[in-house]
């Protein structure tokens, strides 16, 4: 099959990998659209040492598996558990100790013609929710996993720092969750920050913003060290920073506000899919207007290259086309 | 009076700089002992930017101040608060947007013969409280913050890494909330690993230590880049990793387990003066044998270059000598 591969740090468009053979429990997947995230971006540059095919957000066909899932298009959770470890049976599978994560640690990833997946992984997709809707599942059940962690409390100001991808998600998740009055999301990019005006929730470039903190719920998804010392300057003492996406070690960070203003900085990664589903068939959250570019899998260097422009959202590669 | 002074970044010993004037509501103290803490290292290189009288833990007696206080002896808040602000008006005068804080921060400290201190900032010692322990009531009131901000649950791992002055405080206050068979101390120096061990708390050297994500809570004390590195190691997926000491900006730090294990982060502060003279008062919490050096104030250089040196622990300086 063809499929995006990094190996030594070398990435390629391969015309001829193998295709996967799914171990016991696993189904075969086909992939019809992949989304690509800044993890992948981060992993193409060498974060967590990956070998093998880059990708994690998809929407696929099953090709081959149990009767009452052939055929059906499917999504499905990147992490593969054991089911025994204490993570395991004390249910945060999730944190699963000898986890495999699809394209990101010791599992083929989705850039690819085929994926092999375990079957507890896959959610069947309603008709409702189509293929373009659909790959967004999965970076939004991460933003659901903010209200998961962080209740929005009434009254709390909520700051959403970054409208790349995650944070046009975050901002409308906390909307819904928290009222669109109290959202505020801060941005680089004045046409990213106009979808989400064009949902009611308001916007303010990061040129005009005065900082102060005076923010109940700070959530970054910057991914980026100077966005995280903005979070820093906005939330309020004994506020709550969210911290949604990192950034590579090295890089200089001021942890003294944390301590002097007794910040709770909560890390939040993978979230509840059934919910994403939930949310995206009841259209309750927007995501057409995200996809901002469409390549070919055979172009997918070209791909990844793009999704690293600052003027892109949502960057897919169509495996179909 | 005599003082040890900071000003535009030099530190000096002065034998004549002016008595403070207390101002309507402040009361004027006559220092007996002073205490010399991580954050006094830190403004004597800079941090803050401070500029007068450094120290900020400390005994003394009211040598001008209303009846009732005349004559006492006294410990005092650090936090000099405007009683007016939004954090004020809410609870948090800790966090008081308009706050000084002496010997950091628009006040001078204790590192003197007199300091003078709002009223409602001093606290009446009970004759059983000695000077010698009076000067661990403010780290101690720090330790037990961390307890307020993270109550200890039944069946909780606790480990505090660090063995300095706020380590072996702060390894006690868990013991005592949580239950001494649940908490261990990790530590680079045998001799304060033992005073801890003598109270039946564990204590383990780093260098045996084999770093395994599985503590509940972890408080990091260490202050040091290094340390909190190594305080992301050992918290589990999903625990509480509390930071109580900060380390100068620029170190390069990875946030990244935070995010990839869920980690929730506490930053924690200044804490209940009233709670710490109490255990202090019941003998519940040890200080005997902490204070490893004293020197006159007349020598507070020295002083300050003695607290940084490894073996030491409290160094503190005394003002009747």
């Amino acid at each position: 099959m063809r499929a995006l591969v990094i190996q030594d740090g070398n990435l390629s468009c391969r015309p001829s990998y193998p295709d996967p053979v799914p171990a016991p429990e696993e189904v075969l997947v086909q992939v019809e659209l992949a989304g690509i995230c800044a993890t992948d971006l981060e992993i193409a540059r060498g974060y967590m040492e990956f070998s093998g095919v880059l990708g994690h957000e998809f929407v696929g066909t099953v090709a081959k598996g149990p009767k009452d899932l052939q055929g059906k298009r499917v999504v499905g959770d990147i992490n593969c558990v054991c089911g025994k470890c204490d993570m395991c049976l004390s249910g945060l599978s999730n944190h699963c100790r000898q986890r495999k994560t699809i394209g990101i640690k010791n599992h083929d990833g989705v850039f690819a013609d085929y994926v092999s997946l375990p079957r507890r992984n896959l959610y069947v997709l309603p008709p409702a929710i189509e293929n373009e809707a659909a790959i967004f599942i999965e970076p939004l059940a991460a933003a659901l996993q903010i209200v998961k962690q962080v209740p929005i409390e009434p009254r709390q100001k909520v700051m959403v720092v970054g409208d790349g991808r995650l944070g046009l998600l975050a901002v409308q998740v906390l909307a819904l969750h928290g009222g669109k009055g109290k959202v505020v999301l801060l941005g680089k990019h004045e046409e990213k920050l106009q979808f989400c005006e064009k949902r009611g929730i308001q916007g303010i470039l990061l040129d005009d913003m005065i900082p102060r903190q005076e923010w109940d719920v700070v959530v970054d998804c910057t991914g980026s060290a100077g966005g995280f010392a903005t979070a820093c300057r906005l939330v309020r003492p004994r506020g709550k920073l969210v911290l949604k996406s990192t950034f590579a070690p090295g890089a200089a960070v001021d942890l003294s506000p944390l301590v002097v203003d007794e910040i709770t900085l909560i890390g939040s990664r993978c979230g509840p899919f059934a919910d994403a589903i939930n949310a995206l068939a009841a259209r309750q959250i927007e995501v057409n207007g995200l996809i901002t570019a469409r390549f070919r899998l055979a172009d997918g260097l070209a791909a990844l290259q793009k999704a690293g422009e600052p003027d892109q959202i949502k960057v897919v590669l169509d495996t179909k086309a």
